[in-house]
């Protein structure tokens, strides 16, 4: 086999073998096929489409060149959640927790943000003393006691796509439903859970900008989970407007605290309560109401638990940021529009996010949403409210928010969160 | 400029403006644009394109990269000449030599040959003593003695498409007309001479299979050398099967020095008068009559002085390989086929060519065609013949060769050498 027979075989618009992907991609992995031949190679893919057969087996060579984490013999059902990635998107934060509570097992591998959507450790890092990296036997042992987890992957899991996904990067290769959809279930997968919730997001703050296009991914993110013998779903859920009032590490983390604690915003509660609902039915808890179990205070008293055991302060107050500063209604109305994408940019150029992976981000940095789509502002009304501990990032994240924010004279309905389902 | 953008721009079907192409090859050149990013960046241009004036810039700029040969004020005017590349396509070594007796300056910056068509560096090296690399200084002062110089290209010409055509050839990102014309004319440009005519191969022996696509790139390569200033024309010459009767470094000179002598076989003779008086047509020089020169006997002087003057000696004779080998005739009738790419593959692989840059070729393998398409044969009757050094390359040259030549029991008339003219 011969890495230059398969970039021609995908240049020319021919189907890889199973035996093509197979060996490109653990090839890849020994470092056989160097990095220069893999990204013509994802370029070819990007141009030329793979189908559903070639996509499930690339996610599948993928989860062989590591270890799949086993989970069998927990005393509960093992359930897995992921997003594609939103803006404001902290659900996972309240979720797993509430998920354990209502009697599954929740084993959240998540990563760090690059980019304007900021990722789940990042937030959780924000909680003084919390620990990212665990081991499988700890994250076992979490999962046995406590029931959730939140953690780093480890380095055994997906070990192609670590590489891979660092190489797309850079090279102009993510934005393909096959590649993407490789990458999240070979990590998925590896985790070992029997069942998985998809949450992909669509609209402007999202990678999926329109509905057919997260519909499509949905659907080979749903047969290849099914393929592999874990019970898969999907929701695809709005993300053209940023997802509750905050976006930002330490904010949304305070976000999630308020909805363990029974309040929050509505929209935050109303998706939290739909992936539950969608986790429990693959896991034999169907009849286990989240909403109850969240108003009873035991997702609260899980999530104290989960953070603890990992070296958090579940306690901590988030420190404030330094400078904080409004952006003010230009005119009165009814707001239309809150632009998903200007204010992920807006939130990472704050410092909320970070452009290498070696940067560091600040923990108080991000923006809140005073006001919302269908909320009625009046002229020089606050509404969002920029936090930095850099003022000289101020303008730069004005900036991003140039035209990002509509303010209508008419009502303006707000659409409905959770668009489709896909099982 | 961003690495990345350039990509994207070119993956979504978008022109190129002037200024991405010359920021990415002089980026590329100076090592701050990766290989990855490179080859991801080919393979988009090899699937969506790049129109004439892209592929233009795209020359100039790697042209740019380097310096350029300054071949002003010789004492005769300058032309220069490149084929696209065919088996048996010894034309270089009789053709300089000539049109340098007819009166012309010719600084032909030579390859070595990398797959099945070998290189005219790899056949001169084939006489004792002669020696590829010159300085630009050698080669101005040969050029204003003899007129006539083959050599290796000098390492400052041309670096950004040293560096991409290394590239490509391990990503499956050859096969590109944009990217073919911009390495030729960034080379040839580099040479400095003031016109140009290219040999573009068409057939199965060559990159061209089919008249319409050489037409598409002799059309590119006469525009870019045009924009130059660099008067340009372009033959379209028949590569479906291979050129004279030798095939092979070492019995390709031999042939060549038979032609130079007045011999030689009539296709090689023919279409090397055809290009000298493109050549000559450049160069003010057209009321010269190159068959006269060439019967003087005053190219084969010129030869000799050209060898001589890299220390090779024109007089050695060129040791016989040890082992030679008839492939014969399976019945009887006129040859009708003899696929050129066939008997290429099976030189290569009797070591007449390399499969890694560093290999070492053999001076004295290749293919001896002792009838060719148009001749008539009977059973028995030897219609190749193998030379090796190493006789165990013989069964897979053998395997190359399994249905390359069709005996008809009808008379086929053999086409045209020159197909078309590009000026």
């Amino acid at each position: 086999m011969d890495a230059i027979d398969v970039i021609r075989a995908k240049r020319d618009g021919r189907r890889l073998t199973d035996e093509q992907i197979d060996w490109v991609i653990a090839a890849y992995t020994r470092g056989e096929v160097a990095d220069e031949q893999m990204s013509a190679l994802a370029m070819a893919v990007l141009l030329n489409g793979m189908d559903r057969a070639e996509t499930a087996r690339w996610a599948a060579a993928m989860l062989a060149s590591g270890e799949r984490l086993d989970l069998r013999g927990l005393p509960r059902p093992t359930v897995d959640k992921h997003s594609t990635g939103g803006v404001g998107d902290k659900i996972t934060l309240p979720l797993t927790p509430l998920v354990a509570a209502c009697g599954a097992a929740v084993p959240q591998l998540s990563g760090r943000g690059l980019g304007h959507t900021g990722g789940t450790l990042d937030k959780l890092e924000a909680l003084p003393g919390w620990r990212a990296q665990l081991s499988p036997a700890e994250i076992r042992a979490q999962l046995a006691d406590v029931g959730a987890v939140v953690c780093a992957a480890t380095e055994g899991l997906a070990p192609a796509d670590r590489k891979l996904y660092a190489l797309r990067d850079v090279t102009g290769t993510v934005e393909s439903i096959p590649l993407i959809a490789g990458s999240i279930m070979s990590k998925k997968l590896a985790e070992g859970a029997g069942a998985l919730v998809l949450d992909v997001k669509c609209g402007s703050g999202a990678f999926m900008k329109d509905l057919p296009a997260a519909r499509e991914l949905a659907a080979e993110l749903v047969a290849i989970g099914t393929a592999h013998g874990v019970r898969t779903s999907a929701l695809i859920t709005d993300m053209s407007t940023p997802l509750g009032v905050a976006v930002g590490n330490g904010l949304e983390v305070a976000e999630a605290v308020e909805v363990l604690r029974g309040g929050g915003p509505a929209d935050v509660v109303e998706l939290t309560l739909a992936l539950a609902r969608e986790m429990l039915a693959h896991t034999g808890l169907s009849d286990v109401d989240p909403a109850e179990v969240l108003a009873s205070g035991r997702a609260h008293d899980t999530w104290r638990r989960m953070i603890r055991a990992q070296g958090g302060d579940p306690d901590a107050e988030p420190r404030r940021a330094e400078h904080i500063e409004p952006v003010r209604a230009d005119s009165t109305g009814v707001v239309s529009t809150m632009d998903a994408y200007a204010v992920g940019l807006a939130a990472w150029r704050l410092g909320a996010g970070r452009s290498r992976k070696e940067d560091a981000v600040q923990a108080a940095a991000g923006i809140r949403c005073l006001a919302k789509p269908g909320d009625r502002v009046r002229t020089g009304d606050p509404v969002l409210e920029l936090h930095t501990d850099t003022p000289e990032r101020l303008p730069a994240a004005r900036e991003a928010l140039d035209g990002a924010i509509a303010i209508s004279s008419e009502e303006s309905p707000r659409g409905p969160l959770v668009l489709d389902a896909i099982r």
